[in-house]
């Protein structure tokens, strides 16, 4: 700013950010992606609409794979697509999706499907199999992935979760959602990024300039040094993102009354408590009784009816008082 | 930024700021405007489709009145409606709105007429009593006005251009667009603000939160200062664009191959040359042969082909350089 670059700046992104996030996923990822291939958005969300908007028309339907946070619902309808929702399903706490039930779901009209793994709220991360089974399918039926992978960065049990630029060749039709809201925790910076065919520039040039016309170039400057010289704040984030998960799990595992898994990604704990019926009430009572909040499940679809998200991306001290408040909630009602 | 002001903020925009232009408003047109019915937006550009997106549906149609800054008919069309543009009239150089034109243009599916004054790229500025009749003719027709008044403050024999917030009640169908990008120079900054019925909210909130969610709260902060004390910097800016209209308009007035008139607002001259077949390749060779940059009219829908646009916001050092440039140019070709 005090250097002066406080004027309009490029649609889809300065280029030396756009090199930068190339290069930084050309090391994270099996596979190299070109600059060309990279747009810079005011956010994973802003990625999301605008890329809907320029792939989805009224009369598409767009599948969701659900649980999921409901702003990609929402942005699908905005760009005037029909959603339909697929559940992923839960055994013993272990969230698993059915390819048989998603493919069925799809039919003519379907242009997309969306995915967000490692997944908000559930933690659920799909593997390679998955993956490559999905991108056959969507090579021969002509449907695009949307693949939201803003917790990519956030998982537990290895460096970086399975992602669709792992096996993706550029000219397929898959689009990624990134984000430095999460692994950097830059989330009131409003910025994003997506990874597409290049052949859709011209369209992402035309909604950003119709939307946003740029992200502030300032504020890409920042983004640039977080992608750059910012791995050691990722590492720091998901350790204790790992210390969180740690602290939330050894009360929640022991409670009798809590159904819950341990998340392998994300920063979300999700679990059943036994005899509730309205997931909202619930999450409202307990913020009443013990200013802990929680998202109702059902925020998420309504599959997510009986469940609870709690975010676990907090410092210990904040953590380990709000789950003696939350136990002696549960053992109360 | 330094105080930790770098997370997830208002969708609608930060109380204070909120607050801060409806003061600001209220003092500058001739009623109060309240905090409920501003919107903070990541640009007026931002604010544009927002509200379009909330009042537009396919089948309607957006009546536009051009020439104008193309991103508007953009914008209607992203929204899913068609666009029908009315045109300025020119009599000696000098641009009118024809209202029995404009109304007569509307049909039972036109939901929305579009103004931009003072407009882009004509220096137009719409007086007080075809403002009236345009209200009236939406109050009785219930036909949406938005109205962009990004260039209100930048008008040359007045305080304030007339405003729709003079006239408008609260509840009426008049959605007002305004930006930090034209008074306080802040075009990088990218945010503007919505004034509107209160009962838009509900949709705003939505429509923020699935696209860019809220505005960086920084850069709200920053907003606030410009709005609060920044008026100095409004009369500097205007003080420059009057110095450099006035060493444009003398090179132009002058040069017999050009018929112009003297922008009573914003900060462009918009002038016709004299055997200029194609303004796009006009502004092609003076570019390469001079590096002055202009806009073709064209740009700025079919009734601007025949025009030039010249930018005026710029140092007298550099207007003066540019004007000498033009004037050997246009003696020579």
């Amino acid at each position: 700013m005090v250097a002066g670059e406080t004027f309009y700046s490029h649609k889809r992104g300065l280029p030396e950010l756009r090199s930068a996030l190339s290069e930084y996923m050309t090391n994270l990822y099996d596979r190299d992606v070109g600059p060309e291939r990279v747009t810079v958005t005011a956010s994973g969300m802003h990625g999301i609409l605008t890329a809907m908007q320029a792939i989805l028309q009224a009369g598409d339907n767009c599948v969701i794979v659900g649980p999921v946070w409901p702003n990609a619902q929402a942005a699908a309808e905005v760009a005037g697509a029909e959603v339909r929702l697929v559940a992923l399903q839960a055994e013993n706490g272990v969230w698993n999706l059915d390819l048989d039930a998603l493919f069925a779901s799809c039919d003519q009209n379907t242009r997309m499907i969306f995915i967000n793994s490692p997944g908000n709220p559930t933690g659920w991360m799909m593997e390679r199999e998955q993956q490559q089974e999905i991108l056959e399918f969507s090579r021969k039926h002509g449907i695009w992935i949307m693949s939201d992978e803003v917790y990519t960065r956030l998982v537990y049990e290895r460096q970086v979760a399975p992602s669709f630029l792992d096996i993706a060749e550029p000219e397929d039709a898959v689009i990624v959602v990134n984000s430095f809201s999460k692994s950097w925790a830059m989330t009131g910076w409003r910025v994003g990024w997506l990874t597409h065919p290049a052949w859709l520039n011209h369209a992402f040039n035309e909604l950003i300039e119709y939307s946003v016309s740029s992200v502030p170039p300032f504020l890409q400057k920042a983004a640039l040094v977080a992608v750059t010289e910012g791995e050691h704040l990722v590492q720091e984030i998901r350790e204790r993102c790992r210390q969180g998960r740690d602290i939330v799990m050894s009360a929640l595992l022991e409670h009798p009354k809590v159904a819950v898994s341990k998340p392998q990604a994300a920063f979300y704990a999700f679990f059943q408590v036994q005899g509730m019926n309205d997931s909202l009430d619930w999450a409202k009572q307990l913020f009443q009784e013990t200013k802990v909040g929680v998202a109702p499940g059902r925020a998420f679809g309504p599959e997510g009816e009986g469940w609870i998200r709690l975010c676990f991306a907090s410092s210990k001290e904040n953590l380990n008082k709000a789950m003696q408040r939350l136990t002696v909630f549960l053992d109360r009602n």
